[in-house]
């Protein structure tokens, strides 16, 4: 149902990219619009945020994270490949684990925690704000509802993921140094998402096998970097300035 | 796929409440949720806001009224009676017209001309804001994917649109006198949105048959004004401080 979002590059001229051009093009949407750039961002590795603050992203953020297996789950439903599903499922393994107590989400709750959030405030996310919530269905809406190669390309922005998560981990010891015990999501993050980046990019390059299939890979691109800022700007919006915090939502106590 | 947000209210409960309790729960909720009481509505009655902060939401905000006919075509084909799609079938009629230039999509375009932006720049949608179709796309997946009584209770909003209308048409005039030309569409809702939310009322009254129902419809209209709610989020952030317009969103010329 949703318009096109923003999106550059005509799709009409029928030259097909190399793969350099295209891997360009790719890297050129990051540079510009991944949320590496986002003022929130910003913030947050300048030492700015309150405890407050942080709690809200984490709390907020875990909606995102909740809904990653889910999102791999639709990308796996729609290969029929055995090969393509079993290098995909390492994904939704990574973020479960094989345990109760391991993988993504329960390290991204003892983030949440090491900010002063109990987990059972995060794990039902009903303060979570309607924007960050909007924005995450709506990536699970892109999935569903595109080809495979398009679900494939949207998980490209791991391809930029690596810079900004080393920055981060330095900035958050460096300024909130009470978040120290709760950074393993992000050390996990730093082996998992190049090589997961390395097979999408792989992926799309090789079943991107027209000009126009090729500028829907790159708007794929473009319309996940949107749902990622978006999210932060609903946070930074609800929980920089005072007064802003939607009806029924997260209020930090710190 | 979205968890409940931030809804109050307890399902359980099994006492019925009255039509008196019930309307008086819906009305609790317009006072504390509806966006009325957003703080860019508060800015634009008061007069704090520029032409291409106003020229932003006329863009913005043609999105919602764009898909409006197309969220009611979604209620009308739940329905298997014709009673109740020949009432309901009135605001597809409402909004798209019975012939090319009427209509209330029409008389949202009027409305953004009179801003000062041409037709051509808003049809398209291609500056809208992430965050504002997210949000219009969580309405019409919450109407698609509910049942009949939670699509009507969603459009429950319109029992407080008629103050809210009233109030921005005196302050528009007073404030943006040139914007003065387009404000037929507000003089439309005035009849149009109360007799539509008469009917609505009365459907939720009759139709929610047990008090699980019931909170389902007070629930359904929570949803309804976080949707709203979050529209203005997104343009109150992107819009009012600047630097936070996201990449390839509408840039106010003036």
């Amino acid at each position: 149902m949703a318009v096109e979002l923003a999106a550059s590059g005509t799709i009409g001229d029928d030259a097909l990219l190399s793969k350099d051009e295209l891997h360009a093009r790719l890297r050129a949407v990051g540079e510009r619009r991944y949320h590496h750039l986002h003022p929130f961002h910003q913030r947050m590795h300048a030492g700015e945020l309150t405890r407050g603050q942080l709690q809200a992203w984490t709390l907020n953020r875990y909606y995102y994270q909740s809904r990653i297996p889910i999102k791999d789950s639709l990308v796996l439903a729609k290969s029929d490949d055995p090969a393509f599903r079993r290098v995909w499922r390492k994904r939704i393994l990574d973020h479960d684990g094989d345990q109760d107590g391991y993988g993504g989400i329960e390290k991204w709750l003892q983030l949440a925690e090491a900010s002063g959030l109990s987990r059972e405030e995060v794990i039902p996310c009903t303060g979570v704000l309607p924007g960050v919530v909007y924005a995450v269905d709506a990536y699970l809406a892109l999935v569903r509802d595109s080809s495979l190669l398009i679900a494939v390309a949207s998980s490209l922005t791991e391809l930029f993921s690596r810079d900004l998560i080393s920055l981060r981990m330095d900035q958050l010891r460096l300024h909130y140094p009470y978040l120290s015990s709760g950074l393993s999501y992000f050390e996990g993050r730093l082996t998992q998402a190049p090589e997961d980046a390395a097979f999408a990019l792989d992926y799309v390059s090789t079943h991107a096998q027209t000009r126009r299939e090729q500028e829907q890979v790159i708007q794929a691109l473009e319309r996940k970097c949107a749902i990622l800022w978006a999210q932060l700007d609903a946070i930074d919006y609800a929980y920089v300035q005072p007064g802003n915090i939607p009806p029924g939502c997260f209020v930090p106590q710190v």
